[in-house]
């Protein structure tokens, strides 16, 4: 499908709070990186573009930029933009997915827009019933759990639990290099017949399938690190995510009235700062790369609005692990005998 | 009720890990700070509970022992105690507080033991689906949000959640003194029509409720404290606080491995543990004294397994105020007009 060894990332460069900019940068810190492994495609507004762009050989023969003169917003509705918003930057960075005029789309836009329009224009994977969003938590362990979904889909069925559960596994193995990663469902008890109707249906398909299974998992288990993949309902997966993005924020908040006591406690913090961005590094989500939506066919990698240039040339990183590591081949492979439940 | 002004609180003695050595002294604690206001009724093993307590006539008149044999433990069926286990600490315990013979039951048991014993014993108050657990948050604002349920139940119906924010309602309003306090409904996003079939259908429920109903809310919001009563179904509710409470080993873990770096690092840690214990000290969750279990007739506080002698104290001075406040008669008025949809 690629015309050379390099890996071609679309960047949908007016998808963040700082967009261009932050993008723009992104772009030129993964060149640099990955120098001959991957090439840019910039889509966007031309104009703005173009004039953070510096004009060097290496810039120029490996980035390229395709004009889009709409940009998607958060509050536009995620079902709306491949009916009528066709001149976005969204839209036309994943129509070059789709024509195979690239092999992987990076945005930090809206995500059920971005979410919704890679379905719809690139279509799932044969035999998965709902494309679905991961997201890595960092874990006392050392490598990170991967929780699947994590908004994506709520009401999930059963059987789309499961069909998380293969991806996840898929992704998680491939991309942390981990040979039989444990797959947990997240649940109220470690107990078998624990938690709801779903979860108990979901907990016997898990059971019946190729994977690492090692039960239910609890809440506590996510920052364990027990577990390398857990899975559950977008519904609760989005809850935990956002409670645990706010940590850091709580914690934050805390240390700064400490600071506020008086003078000392002032000094105390100066010091202490260092530590504390140091110690709690990791649990900025941006750390990892993005999450994957698996389930597409193509590689699209989601991050956040406040992505800073560094954690977008790291998506662009994962983009291009995702494409040479063929996750969505290993997917296609790992669902195709369940096929014939395909859901419309 | 009460043959005097005191406030007469069962202590399961046997409940928690340290049983009954973290019992008696929580009692003795609560004694001394509550001193005329309260009788205590320490349930258990008599020569394990007596040999504990000093002979003092303060003591000797304000702490009676009720004698029960046997001890039920995490891996008991919650269902199966009132059947099977009459003699246990937990029914006997339950059992006066049916009878009239006190005010209030403390437990640092299990949870769902408890729960189950107390329902069967004492029963619903009238109008109340379902009996839920509430636990209380940490936020940036000051004072603590209330999640309701934590896992009392899964798989609630939208009428159920209705219920949940009527007594969490009138438990954060009557323990908080808080005259309007704001209730959302956990969700994963904060437009209306967001989330799942439960929550839609929850959302129309609540708007009509007579309480100050704040709409949607969202993970983040769990510590933000922008929202003072937060309904979820147990399942996420479970799901959240148990990730929450990972927060601070985790926390401690990275710490320590920071400290661990070498002498210097192990120096800076040293001077800032009183630090990180001041700032984290209302993470942690025994400082709330319990979770209420609401819908009961009867007041029940429970606790962690693991509470401190300080931390049994404080849920019987909230097992005083809860009865005092009249907690539960609130709760009877206010869904006495719902009485009709009651389910069996």
């Amino acid at each position: 499908m690629r015309s050379s060894n390099r890996v071609r990332v679309v960047v949908d460069a007016m998808g963040g709070d700082h967009a261009p900019t932050n993008e723009v940068e992104g772009a030129l810190f993964a060149l640099r990186e990955l120098s001959s492994e991957v090439e840019i495609i910039l889509v966007g507004r031309e104009q703005e573009v173009q004039r953070l762009l510096p004009t060097t050989q290496e810039v120029t023969s490996h980035i390229t930029i395709v004009h889009a003169p709409d940009v998607v917003g958060m509050g536009d509705e995620p079902s709306s933009i491949v009916k009528h918003r066709r001149e976005s930057s969204l839209y036309v960075g994943v129509d070059l997915l789709r024509r195979g005029e690239a092999d992987a789309f990076v945005s930090t836009g809206n995500t059920g827009a971005v979410m919704a329009t890679a379905t719809m224009v690139c279509g799932r994977i044969r035999g998965v019933s709902r494309p679905t969003i991961g997201s890595f938590f960092p874990t006392t362990r050392g490598r990170p759990s991967l929780v699947v979904d994590v908004g994506a889909n709520v009401d999930s069925k059963p059987r789309f639990l499961a069909d998380y559960a293969v991806m996840g596994e898929v992704y998680y193995r491939l991309i942390m290099g981990i040979e039989r990663p444990t797959v947990g469902l997240l649940n109220v008890g470690e107990e078998e017949g624990k938690g709801t109707e779903v979860a108990r249906e979901a907990y016997e398909l898990l059971k019946s399938l190729p994977i690492n299974f090692v039960g239910n998992v609890e809440g506590r288990d996510v920052l364990a690190g027990d577990c390398d993949v857990i899975i559950c309902d977008g519904f609760e997966g989005n809850i935990v995510l956002k409670f645990a993005e706010s940590v850091i924020g709580f914690l934050k908040h805390r240390f700064r009235a400490f600071a506020e006591r008086g003078p000392f406690q002032k000094f105390l913090m100066g010091v202490f700062k260092p530590v504390l961005k140091s110690v709690l590094k990791d649990m900025d989500y941006q750390e990892y790369g993005g999450v994957p939506l698996l389930g597409i066919n193509g590689v699209v990698i989601i991050g956040h609005g406040s992505s800073s240039p560094r954690a977008i040339a790291t998506m662009i990183r994962r983009a291009v692990d995702v494409v040479r590591l063929d996750v969505n081949g290993t997917i296609a492979r790992a669902l195709a005998p369940a096929s014939t439940t395909e859901e419309a």
